[in-house]
């Protein structure tokens, strides 16, 4: 059991704190040090965006240990401001940086670990290095820019990119008052989702007065004397702000890695194998800056996630104390909360899967909306989760999903990550057994429904289409609306036949036998019974999966 | 596809209307006729004692779907006040009484389902039948009860019974002011589940005022002239009381099975196979009436609850109209919430296990404690979740799992489902990738941190003690309490060595190596490194799962 190996550590946050702290238990005999080039170890970056937004209240609240935590309970050394800025493989040892005194020193390693993360992309664009520029990253840059909001009252700020970190940045400087416009490059918010999920996001945001500006990019920010800064859009347009943050993502940091000539994979990350082992048999690297395998797209890739960064360090350090153990890799689980609305999400969305060039083959995939109540509709309180599934019609494996809504997503979303773990298909959802009790489900659960709703299409009881096709429909095809005549006045498909449901079965003579019929009600449930029933009577119907909503939502992303 | 074929439901609840309105998207051509005796059909039978306590307000919330609905969507005849009273199995037809005219009348049936749910136990204790002793099954008793409370202004209930319908009907009474007395026979709420895990719901309803007796047996109940009630207990004590609710649990209704000569199982409900079908070829049966094959015991037992019985109603559906399905079984999924605590389980508890004779052999079963916030410690709000995981030594499956706290309760516990129904392991929860964002989860959630201490059994990193043990222990045990001084100074177990945890290396030779030393801290995180510490050098170490936390639950149920 004891060995007095020297297991050095570079990043103390996440990945290297968990494998630090798991390598003590597994041999309680070796030699630990944690290098962390910051002020701070195993600190809650994820917490951030919320201690600028003062949710979070004491800066402390952000240190999930401290040195002296690892010290004494662990008996493991932690060194501050201490920047490992060379491997020598051939000697295996590290040189050190250590930024109180200025130095440099060499230190020997039986077994190295690199946690280094990643760091805020920053484009080449003239001015993001000017005072009042910050990304959010580290509990230095949250103060400066709690202190900034501080001294600018009621001030303006911009915020560059729309993804996790960018929008709950707009949420808490929104929470505190300040005008926000958020600039993000693309047509969308959340640019890895599907645009028609990330609409109630979006609405969220500009409800409160956010100004979001779409496929807009930043052509380079100034500032004046005062202090005032001013971002430049391409397209001409500019707006005034007291603070601007950066967030348009992140990227591995490889540099020490790259130096030491370790190999990076083809995404630009470190490359390691299933136990987290990189090119040199004595250096392991975990978290941010690895390419882990995706076990849904079976391609390597990046996926910054904090789940995935602890479990890896947590197995890196299991196989240098001489465990059998491997990552079984990432799926992409992942939920972002802005306002009253969540978008969860696992495996890969719609857009990822037609990147990739998996969606039509070799995955042959389908999709299916619903968009249920989160709990039963009888109680009171229930709020509407739409949900996006995405299995393969080969043999029905799901492949990813997709929710957003008010209570209860990524509640559904966890339940399907399991699901995917596991190998499992949209008929584990149909028959998955469920919490039911009218505050918490419903009898048929949302991941119930998707399961049924994925079922049906898959045994060929019903064909679906989808809003782009709706919007783009051939000239032959009938649109038929079976929603009440109160739905159908307050907004329709142009065109649209309209028969409800309650009368379809005496009026379906006035419908064309020669022709596709696509059927619709408001979230898809009403049209599935009519379209099974006009196929028994020899209608080629097909449903118009997740319904009038789902058109609506689409709809919205294109016009956004 | 058009056959004609007949199709009676008997029972328009849940597994009943779930079939019939499968059956007709399935085949546009049977014939369907649902019979219900009572004067609703398709009604929330789950919402009634939220009914009773004024939190849904309208009877009409309760009707899931109405007679004229399932005319117009679904061209199925709905019979209200119509009991089948018989199966004329040699004919195929059954008898129905129509309690409107008082007449019976013969139908003639190709498949036949039989969805008679489960009516309220009644024991035999003199008075049950007097006015204002209730059960709480049906819309009527519900509108009965409220009336009742409403005459009877601030008044007393006895509620008989303490499982589910019991404490939701303890709650919802207490919220309407009532003075509530819940007498339950056995030593515990929640009968199924295991008692230390009841603790959090028992305390809930007692600082909410209610008066609990439990272990004890109602002798009879009478009634004054006034039309006051006295509940007799056979202990000797009397409460007087405006209402009675009798919720001593469900019996499957199996009197027209019976009678039809359809066999029935070991725990006296309708014997059915996979297929849901009856020893009759044209006869199926689903809901609470039938027996069911529970996928963690492989034993054939009840389970009433509303999720099977509406899978198990498309499944009968399915099959009669020519599918291959079956239904793969139960695993006891439930949750129910009281106040602000929620208690949640899928899979047998312990107490089941021990009882059914599994435990020991052949499913090798051993279990964990623990007791982490709902979400990220760091963010305001977090709640503690505790949860009991129980998993099989021999390759860790998953058996079941429990889990009682305030917020995020059944999430987990949905996981976890979901897991047991893939035929999962701890292994598979240590590895699960879950949403983290800090309002909803964290990076180790629950659910993970649930699986790695099971893993770390398992692997047989750590022996685990639990609370029986510790409070039997033997002479020769050193216990060990490894918390702050101000911890260990409020409470700990009597005798125990104290060293705190960041003492521990360098106290090590206070303990002794001829013995075992019982570790623990306030959850058993702490004692786990500490075990696994003193384990490296050479103590015999085991580890108080779930910590003293667990041990001061397992007390209090003890003390109940």
């Amino acid at each position: 059991m004891s060995n007095g190996k020297r297991i050095l550590i570079v990043g103390g946050v996440a990945g290297g704190a968990s494998c630090a702290a798991r390598a003590r238990r597994m041999d309680e005999q070796a030699e630990i040090i944690l290098f962390e080039r910051g002020p701070f170890v195993s600190f809650a970056n994820c917490g951030l965006p919320y201690y600028v937004g003062d949710v979070i209240r004491r800066e402390q609240s952000l240190l999930v240990a401290t040195p002296e935590l690892f010290r004494d309970r662990f008996n493991i050394q932690v060194r501050l401001h201490s920047e490992v800025v060379a491997v020598n493989r051939q000697e295996k040892t590290v040189t050190v940086r250590d930024h109180g005194s200025g130095t440099n020193y060499e230190e020997r390693y039986d077994a190295l670990v690199l946690s280094p993360g990643a760091s805020p992309v920053k484009p080449p664009i003239e001015g993001l290095d000017l005072p009042g520029v910050f990304s959010v990253r580290t509990i230095p840059d949250s103060r400066e820019i709690r202190k900034r909001i501080e001294e600018a009252r009621a001030g303006r700020a911009v915020i560059i990119g729309g993804g996790y970190i960018g929008l709950e940045m707009a949420e808490n400087l929104l929470r505190r008052n300040l005008q926000v416009t958020l600039v993000e490059l693309q047509r969308q918010l959340m640019p890895l989702s599907d645009p028609e999920m990330v609409v109630p996001i979006h609405e969220a945001l500009t409800e409160r007065g956010a100004d979001i500006r779409l496929g807009e990019e930043v052509a380079r920010v100034s500032r004046s004397d005062d202090g005032l800064l001013t971002v430049h859009l391409k397209s001409g347009g500019t707006v005034d702000s007291d603070v601007v943050i950066l967030a348009v993502g992140v990227r591995p940091e490889v540099r020490l890695a790259m130096e030491a000539g370790l190999e990076l994979g083809p995404m630009g990350g470190i490359r390691v194998d299933e136990r987290m082992r990189t090119s040199d048999p004595h250096i392991w690297a975990v978290g941010d800056a690895v390419e882990v395998y995706n076990v849904v797209t079976g391609s390597r890739g990046l996926m910054p996630l904090a789940g995935p960064a602890n479990r890896q360090g947590r197995i890196a350090a299991d196989v240098i104390c001489g465990r059998d153990v491997r990552f079984r890799g990432v799926q992409g689980t992942a939920v972002v909360g802005v306002f009253d609305q969540v978008l969860a999400a696992t495996g890969p969305s719609e857009k990822v899967l037609k990147r990739l060039g998996l969606w039509d083959s070799p995955l042959q995939c389908e999709k299916i909306y619903l968009h249920p109540g989160h709990h039963a509709n009888y109680y009171p309180g229930a709020e509407v989760i739409t949900i996006k599934l995405i299995f393969s019609k080969k043999d029905g494996r799901i492949l990813g999903a997709q929710a957003v809504g008010k209570e209860g997503v990524e509640k559904r979303i966890d339940i399907i990550s399991m699901a995917i773990q596991k190998g499992g298909t949209v008929f584990d959802l149909e028959e998955a057994e469920l919490c039911y009790s009218p505050q918490f489900g419903s009898a048929k659960d949302p991941v119930n429904l998707a399961g049924m709703i994925a079922a049906n299409v898959l045994r060929g009881d019903v064909e679906v289409v989808h809003a782009p096709e709706m919007a783009a429909r051939p000239e032959g095809v009938c649109v038929l609306d079976v929603r009440e005549p109160l739905e159908f006045k307050r907004g329709h498909v142009e065109g649209a036949v309209h028969i409800p449901l309650g009368e379809l079965r005496r009026r379906m003579n006035e419908l064309p036998r020669d022709r596709e019929i696509w059927v619709y009600c408001y979230v898809g449930q009403r049209s599935y019974v009519a379209a099974r029933a006009l196929r028994q009577y020899g209608f080629r119907a097909k449903n118009l999966s997740g319904g009038y909503r789902s058109l609506l939502m689409w709809q919205k992303a294109v016009d956004l």
